[in-house]
């Protein structure tokens, strides 16, 4: 497997299911490297590596070679390997040529640029989902995000202007993910804390252990959950949590929820947030991880 | 047992999990009657039912008799029972006395009055918990909700202010909780369909059955979701989720923050939550729902 995204790791999941041997390729030093923090990204190389998969990071794939039209050896910047098959994940391009003739501009990004009522730049022509620039909620910045779920409203918002002229305004995304790696969940939305560096952001964050039950209930089990705030505004921009259990998809979606508001730490542990000992600690993690953020405060 | 809250379903599928007979008297036409509308209690009802509860509705409890010391009899308005043991669980009452001899004036919910700093009306006295009367976020009125979640905040709010003058506020309450009765979770958040009315304003609703995951992803199950919407303002009011699958739980959770921050059937629509087959579909179902309530916008 080249390439340790989303695809490339569900890829590799697949594959070591089947019984295969499956080596990773990754050029970054970690795996998720644009949607993760390398200490979390570390969990799921653990996950990776328990799972039998042999993780190559920081490793550039250089070239293949094989004999009669099949391939029998990667080549990276560190050695040879013997492999029958190889996947490629490396990546998403949006292809563009069709709104280029239509003379429709790119954007920074290199997909087509589109404004809030996914209008391109030749009237009377719209474009939605993997091939259109959006924008991140927290910058305003020009982004591109081929992810399902703002691919269909960015549809929803093209197709409703197209029929009935300016009517609907696509907000911009947070780059809300996640993914399943074997027994774990990991789940992003918002900037990472490198991200929020290169941003322009003073970033501070914390990340926490927590149960996803009551302490006492049988079943919980422990997650990780990594948020990353602006030191001077307190404003929440960015959550990442892993763990063995498919509730961290309502943890994140929980976050981006808030974040997508402008929420600061206060607004999060003042989230009026559900408990009952099956379903949650008294504490939600995300509270918990806002209050130790607070440095006191709460 | 007596009495169809959250504490009555509990305690019934615990003695029906002993091998207990349980009779399940509730006065009100449907158990959680404050906390849930009809049409989703009824979900509850079927699900007590399959566990063999009997379950007693509009039928209220006007006494009880027995011999030597030992109950052996429920007595309702429709008739008598026999019984080994009773367990009663008709509401919450603060404990008051310790405030009212420090002089401390209760609200009109009946329990101790406190201001935004869970400050008494005695200088120097705060209270909080269950003790303490609270106030709905989406109404601004008066509330007592005796919950874990919004006492464990009112403590930490009242213990800073005690401490360092006036620091923190609490910003008050949607009522969010979540319970298990039997294979359902079932959690809310906001009003009810009836209190949105009776608070005067003009809602409208809809309920949706929606999956838990990509619908061919195996071991999806499918929920129900009842929406509450202010109908002039497209405002969120409340939300109910029952299903057998504990990710509800983050559905509530994610209605809670978004209706904490005032949000609208468009920002449901909008919020950039996290999709992949083994976690939701690709519409969220609170987004589903919300597209439901919105008549054809999106």
């Amino acid at each position: 497997m080249v390439g340790g995204g989303y695809i490339g790791l569900e890829v590799a999941e697949a594959l070591r299911n089947l019984g295969k041997r499956v080596l990773l390729f990754e050029m970054m030093p970690h795996v998720l490297p644009t949607t993760f923090d390398e200490d979390m990204a570390k969990l799921i190389h653990d996950e990776l590596i328990k799972n039998g998969v042999e993780l190559h990071l920081n490793e550039k794939v250089v070239g293949f070679r094989g004999v009669n039209g099949h391939v029998n050896k990667v080549i990276t910047e560190k050695g040879e390997y013997n492999i029958d098959k190889v996947v490629m994940g490396v990546g998403v391009k949006p292809d563009v040529d069709l709104a280029v003739k239509a003379g429709a501009r790119l954007g920074e990004t290199g997909a087509v640029w589109v404004n809030e009522y996914m209008e391109t730049s030749v009237p009377n022509v719209y474009a939605a989902g993997d091939v259109a620039e959006t924008w991140s909620l927290i910058t305003g910045k020009r982004m591109y995000v081929a992810l399902a779920p703002p691919a269909n409203k960015m549809g929803q918002v093209a197709g409703a202007n197209a029929v009935k002229g300016r009517f609907l305004k696509f907000p911009g995304v947070l780059g809300t993910a996640v993914t399943k790696v074997f027994s774990l969940y990991v789940a992003r939305t918002g900037l990472t804390e490198r991200q929020a560096r290169e941003e322009g952001f003073k970033p501070v964050s914390t990340t926490i252990k927590a149960r996803t039950t009551a302490h006492y209930y049988p079943g919980g089990v422990q997650v990780n959950i990594k948020m990353i705030i602006d030191e001077s505004s307190g404003r929440v921009l960015g959550v990442q949590v892993i763990g063995p259990d498919k509730i961290i998809a309502g943890y994140i979606d929980v976050a981006a929820a808030l974040i997508g508001k402008g929420a600061t730490i206060d607004d999060f542990f003042f989230a009026d947030l559900s408990y009952s000992p099956p379903t949650a600690p008294i504490w939600h993690p995300l509270i918990t991880a806002a209050r130790v953020l607070s440095k006191g405060k709460y």
